[in-house]
């Protein structure tokens, strides 16, 4: 793990996992060729902090262990796809392939005879294996919809990396160039199509599947595939935070919005306790107390990291708020709940043990530790995926630190070696005026979102037409409605899904009338 | 100029301007040398008699010179966009740029704050320079729209080549990999984007407007860009001859039904030719008395080159059967006029004359002189751009000569060096089941055909949807409605175009008001 330090503000950090590279301006050449040697590339650049996307948490102490019925292993079949790696070129490269995954459960589908459908989740930056025990939506609708299932894992992830190991793929700025989601989509065109013509489903519609960043995937693919996928399901999917769509501090005001909603105080003691971080850790031997008081696993160096632990908690509560834990709440009560007389430190020391749990020591890495989807979505966000999330100065209970283009790119160029294109997915996917776009274009899809995600301030919160959909729920967190459903789930999360269903059943209905009427 | 023959049966040959290069088994290696060592790759393959595609005829002996608005000289404003070599993907060689030239007329704009449209021109296979004096729709209607007139050229043509010239940049696989469509059509996101930024006009919708395989691009674009068009114009675009949509023997069934309409005599003579050609040549001194009779410039090597010449008339003849001439009546006028007693040859070689006019001696290598318009195309043809046009065993004048796939593959991959990809059109773009797929999904695209153009057998010739349309013509020919209207024009045609032009008024109704609503 590397710690590499930019400066006190911008900080080049892993993003999924939040595994941090904090560039120390004094060392930073010297850790760069480390980092370029050992190949790590767990990092991508940030303000101050920049939170992940990904339909779980990290952090799994709230999170009650369901088995999704896709877990039943004997029902899952796993093939590769022989995928080329360049759909785009005619170049000598362009026809390397290699092996992509899929994993199919034909356990309920009503067969190519009945056109019946096929599900498809659209991996994202993960490898599949992660997916399968908690994507619930195909599983749990398979019978009702006497569904095929199909799970197709994202290339650069899980066991589908070219070049023969994630090192290989990682290597240099030729073997990373391929890994975007404009090929991955391309991908999952390619591997949709052999699979209905393996099973000679032809007539099958494709309902596309995804969360998070897999949840824009759906609904792109939906757009540039729509004689691939009949429908989408984009659940959390930000499409509309590129660019200068979306404000840039929206994601850090609906995490301050569900800290002040659940608890004024709680807010309130958040909002004070940066400056005392500050005002502590300027006194002499103040790094030392504020190590002994967080009961930190190493002595911190600077109370940056500190707090950059800390607004991971935050963020990460308030996007995975997942009933019936509710950690946001958990959280906030320790907070508030601390015996009479304790000072903000204490307070916010308390919640940091209720939220991570009890522990011998606190690992203010927990959030950056490197893994591959750490180094892949690093990546991502370094070329393609330029998601300009900063704080605001208003409407927050956090510093304010505002994304700053020019300095990422530049960070990201000395990683990487190349230019992001920050303008890239808009010019391609589009996203501006998108009601004005899609009211008379595109059909059939539904961008879900629960209200409290702090990622719905880039999503798509209204209905752009009859069948473009916004399915919303008030008291929602990040992709509730495609993880397994749990008999414990809320009546709002169950009538979401109950209302998704709905509208997929009127789009192959309308299809299978289609089928009857043009061919 | 260099004749390669490949068989009997199959010639690598020039596709827009027929440019032959016959591979003779015999010295096919030789040649194949000299041919990658002078980089003129002007070649595609092809069964029998490959058809050429451009809105515009090669022969000009028929074609009345008009000058369209847009060759206005004064009115036209020439600039190069820093463009980028490779959209999709993150390598090195993806930053590399060219300068992409694109043209403006904004005589007749009304303006960014008027959100007054913008009417783009699609570039085909061919230089800017050619299509700017021939393409009237822009123009001729930007007075009543008051739109802008954008013409974008396409890369690889033109003055739009990377790496400073055809030759450097048809110099190998590496370079000539990046020459596709789908590159193209990024570079028209691109440039548009580009144009609207810099003239402040978000909010004015584009129409983009193409012919023939620019057609394709065009509803291509509305499908894949809908943020940044708002509707397609797409004039006689074969977006269904790829795969197994159209039937192989869709083209020369349309050229033989144009014939026999016009004069069922003259469709006799020509369907009895071949044969009388065969026995002729198969005498002693044959090919000297077919030469002779056909008084062709150079002593004829095979009868092979004399019927592929006729077949290119016949072809050019039917797809730009254009008014006021209709050159297809003037040939077969000519055949069937023919002195009492004149012999098939003889009828055959009269509407050669007819049609090509007369000339000291006829080169039948016409059709195929090497042009940088034929180059590309070529190489178009060969990678992504598969077309799988024969000649059918009925409903045709001509001997049957199918399509054979494998063979192409192979002959495309000797030249070129890479394997042609045949189902990438229609996994990128789609096509198959097109009113399944688009009935309910996109809108705004008029797909306009002549029904006596041989490629309307691969055209849109039923609309999709309310908004996605099927202009056709009984009579019409190839992209006779983008051309310059003319004061001879017949009434069908000029009915043809504002029966095109309401429905683009609607469109652009339909957006001013959405404007109002949704922003």
């Amino acid at each position: 793990m590397y710690a590499i330090k930019v400066d006190k503000v911008y900080v080049i950090k892993g993003y999924l996992y939040r595994g941090i590279i904090l560039m120390d301006s004094l060392r930073s050449f010297q850790m760069l060729s480390l980092f370029f040697l050992v190949f790590t590339f767990s990092a991508s650049v940030s303000a101050f902090n920049m939170p992940r996307l990904g339909t779980q948490r990290r952090t799994t102490q709230h999170e009650p262990q369901t088995k999704s019925s896709t877990s039943n292993l004997e029902d899952l079949k796993t093939y590769y796809y022989t995928q080329t790696l360049d759909h785009f070129n005619y170049r000598p490269d362009s026809y390397t392939t290699f092996k992509q995954r899929y994993v199919i459960n034909s356990k309920y589908w009503g067969g190519a005879n009945a056109s019946a459908p096929i599900f498809a989740y659209l991996g994202a930056e993960e490898s599949l294996d992660d997916d399968l025990p908690i994507i619930g939506f195909l599983s749990d609708n398979a019978p009702r919809f006497k569904a095929l299932q199909v799970y197709i894992e994202h290339r650069y992830y899980g066991k589908s990396v070219p070049f023969g190991s994630m090192k290989a793929a990682m290597k240099n700025e030729s073997t990373r160039g391929y890994f975007n989601s404009v090929q991955a989509i391309a991908d999952y065109a390619a591997v949709l199509l052999h699979v209905k013509k393996k099973l000679s489903a032809e007539n099958s519609p494709v309902i596309v599947i995804g969360g998070s960043y897999g949840g824009m995937l759906a609904s792109w693919f939906r757009l540039k595939y729509p004689h691939i996928a009949l429908g989408a399901v984009a659940s959390s999917a930000p499409i509309l935070y590129f660019d200068t769509i979306a404000p840039q501090a929206g994601y850090y005001s609906v995490v301050t919005k569900d800290f002040k909603e659940t608890s004024e105080s709680c807010y309130e003691t958040i909002r004070k306790s940066w400056a005392e971080i500050d005002r502590v850790a300027s006194n002499p031997h103040g790094l030392e107390a504020l190590s002994k008081r967080f009961n930190t696993c190493n002595r911190l160096n600077r109370s940056f990291d500190l707090k950059d632990y800390l607004d991971s908690i935050y963020s990460d509560a308030a996007q995975y708020n997942h009933p019936p834990t509710y950690p946001l709440s958990v959280l906030c009560s320790a907070i508030d709940g601390a015996s009479v007389g304790t000072d903000t430190l204490g307070r916010i020391y308390a919640g940091v043990v209720a939220y991570m749990g009890n522990h011998t020591c606190y690992d203010m890495n927990e959030f950056n530790r490197p893994t591959k989807t750490l180094d892949g979505w690093s990546w991502q966000t370094c070329s393609e995926m330029v998601m300009p999330i900063g704080h605001g100065s208003k409407d927050s209970m956090f510093p304010p630190a505002p994304f700053n283009l020019n300095k990422f790119i530049n960070e990201c160029k000395s990683l990487y070696g190349v230019m992001p294109q920050p303008h890239w997915v808009t010019t391609y996917y589009g996203g501006q005026d998108l009601k004005l776009t899609l009211h008379r274009f595109g059909s059939n899809i539904i961008f879900s979102n629960g209200l409290r995600d702090p990622y719905s301030s880039g999503g798509v919160l209204e209905n752009i037409s009859e069948s473009i959909l916004a399915v919303t729920t008030v008291n929602g967190s990040h992709c509730l409605d495609i993880l397994v459903a749990k008999p414990s789930d809320p009546q709002w999360l169950v009538m979401q899904r109950k209302t998704e269903v709905k509208i997929i059943e009127k789009w192959i209905a309308n299809y299978h009338n289609d089928l009857l009427e043009f061919k």
